[in-house]
């Protein structure tokens, strides 16, 4: 058993950016050599989230479609008004889908489907220096 | 330190079908003979979640009404037009809820609760059949 | 390698109550000694959920008025009718935020940021007497 981390760095435009982070974990996971285990992701910071989905230009622009009719950006949210902030729909997205996600692996791959990618989605209101660890545990 | 692994098969109606995988992770748990450590729950494929609930008729019920409420099907997603495809909100609903929980064991018994379930949540719009990997880690 | 578990117990109002894990998350971390790896952090039952966010009164209040607007309370859901319950929003809310978050750490530290916290959120609509399980698994 052993663990193998690793940190994936990135600059991304925020405002609901998705960035494909698969060849990033796939990356980390050939240099720890481990065969059998699980694949953590998890984005530092409070407003970017980690989880899975097809990553192509159709499914992005509906998910930031369905977050802002969901979680509005124009509306007088109590920690902008507190905070003097305008970031707080990108808090509340974050909070809701979540910071980590866990891929499973065996043989050596990753367990995620053909058309599965691993994707960081930065919410912030702002053009962000982000930093995501990798951590693989297994033998 | 060891991790154990195993697979759970299943096929699924789709279209929201909630499937419980409690029995199915106790028993990788129990082959692996670990005592204390984590269970990481992860689904293969892009339009399935897993998360927890209490797993009755009027839970199931509520949260495909709160879904297809929050995430309606017939809407003009773009991922639907761009891939002339119709499971546009299948993909929005499980990058939202996600594909993996970690649960926590300790004496060789999960740490859910008497209500709470292990589920499958398969949004697609037609039978599935579903891969799910339970990795146990610990000792 | 190694596993070490810690337990967290609380009680809270209930009702949207947003509880701050860090503190306890580290102190099982700090005890464990291990340097690089993952705690992964469960609560039991299936009334609350673990995520992230900045722990302030307005992000707090925040969340409370979009999941409260997202899954209302007072609405005829089938799991009330059915088990002459009052609680089905919580559920709602739980399984869609949903019950583990993964913190990777490296040299001792929680990968978290400075504005970042780990958070029990406790959607029953009564006060509840509530266990955390945290598994740090490293080296």
């Amino acid at each position: 058993m052993a663990v193998h981390a690793g940190l994936l760095r990135m600059s991304t435009e925020g405002d609901g950016a998705v960035v494909d982070l698969t060849e990033g974990v796939r990356s980390v996971l050939a240099r720890s050599g481990l065969q059998v285990g699980v694949a953590t992701v998890f984005v530092t910071g409070s407003t970017a989230a980690v989880t899975t989905m097809e990553h192509e230009p159709g499914g992005v622009a509906d998910l930031r479609r369905l977050l802002e009719r969901l979680v509005p950006r124009d509306e007088d949210w109590e920690h902008n008004v507190r905070n003097h902030d305008t970031n707080a729909h990108a808090h509340l997205r974050a909070s809701i889908v979540g910071p980590s996600v866990a891929v499973s692996f065996a043989r050596g791959q990753l367990a995620l489907g053909t058309w599965q990618q691993v994707v960081l989605l930065d919410f912030d209101d702002r053009p962000r220096d982000r930093v995501v660890s990798v951590h693989c545990i297994g033998e």
